[in-house]
């Protein structure tokens, strides 16, 4: 039997670093269940860390350099990590009713947590409605990722869906286009397309590129052209070249 | 005194993996020094790799696995390590007649490899003509860099620069246009310059931004404006967006 991944649902989280953390307390839809700060370290310095010390409100612990650099081993933590839980992922409201360019980007088959980490960004950046994250994709919203996000996976909603063929059908159907994106197929350029409507962005995972199956539930496929003597655009470079292109358009209206 | 980090000039560099190492194998100005095959590993099972071992071109060890896994512990190498030596970095030509969109690229303060690996594979990806590296930059092009470049460092021009500042002085006299990047700033959306010109992009790292005697020092600066709630685009992600909106503009000619 393949190894499937841990997954978290409504799971306990981890970041570490004065910029995640600093995100992470301050979000009230987060239930902050533990944080730890080394005594001397770089956080305890900080007026705001040294004041949420002293407080009651949250669960802070001081803790001994030996002692915590032996917890957190291995981690640039910059003498601080919090534990929170929160409910993440959410269930995929409908949009049939919506009038707005909607766009909601899925990444199928992705294995790289730092891929998906840096994609969050990006896709926090750009705006976008929200990421689907199919159940069976190998890789899931982990610590890894969350910490990589840098605090963006906070203020971008994530979608729970089961079978992604699935979903991309009744998303149809609802008025979004599906549109493939691969590297080095015959397609039209990404800045052919229009992205002024409700899209699907599928994104090909570098490697194993998009499924079979998912290819044909595509309404259309656009491409980067590969200019350089490689073929290898990151998945996280070729997502921020099309969201900000779809950025462009929308602020040409 | 601040630690200096190690330099190579013309040094001896390492990169583990299937993709990695093929491009470098493949690549005749590069020096193979030593081929480290595991036994039994990955890679071994390559027809091409198998093949390789058997000639006398290349200096081939097969290794014992437990003596291959501690050489190269906590390293993904598919059983197969390079080491090889050249001159990956040359000094910069002149361009004063050229009258292509010639594109240097420069990252001033950056201090993540990760993020100078990719850059170097989106750079690729997108044709510019090389990326400026200044000698006092804390990040070189260390193996680190190299492996996450994926092979595209072999394709991609590199030019040293000693002064980023006399260097960008030097060039504006060839016409080039001096262009920083930087995030929030207030300048022209990155859509809205016209790439079709000699350029130096001058990107922003993370955090600290462009120093001011560099961003004294350009013609005019542009910005991606960021939509979402975080001011926090990752610097290889920005890269990627102005790269191909460039390409996008120069495909319209």
């Amino acid at each position: 039997m393949k190894k499937q991944p841990k997954k978290k649902k409504q799971g306990i989280y981890q970041i570490h670093g004065l910029n995640g953390c600093t995100n992470i307390i301050n979000e009230k839809n987060l239930k902050i269940i533990r944080i730890d700060i080394m005594i001397g370290g770089n956080a305890e310095k900080k007026k705001w860390v040294n004041s949420l010390a002293k407080t009651t409100t949250y669960p802070v612990h001081r803790m001994p350099k030996d002692q915590f650099i032996k917890k957190y081993s291995g981690k640039r933590t910059q003498g601080i990590v919090v534990a929170f839980s929160g409910s993440i992922i959410q269930s995929l409201p409908s949009y049939k009713i919506s009038k707005e360019n909607e766009c909601l980007l899925v990444i199928d088959n992705l294995e790289d947590p730092q891929n998906l980490g840096q994609i969050i960004r990006t896709a926090e950046c750009a705006n976008i409605t929200g990421l689907l994250l199919p159940e069976h994709q190998s890789v899931q919203l982990t610590d890894a990722v969350l910490q990589v996000s840098q605090g963006a996976f906070i203020h971008l909603p994530f979608y729970r869906c089961g079978n992604l063929h699935h979903q991309l059908r009744a998303l149809k159907k609802e008025g979004f286009w599906i549109i493939g994106v691969e590297n080095s197929v015959k397609a039209i350029s990404w800045y052919q397309l229009d992205y002024k409507r409700k899209l699907v962005l599928v994104m090909g995972s570098e490697g194993k590129g998009i499924r079979p199956v998912i290819m044909k539930a595509c309404d259309d496929l656009i491409t980067i052209p590969m200019q350089g003597k490689l073929n290898s655009l990151n998945v996280s470079s070729a997502t921020s070249a099309i969201l900000f292109e779809r950025l462009r358009q929308l602020s040409h209206s």
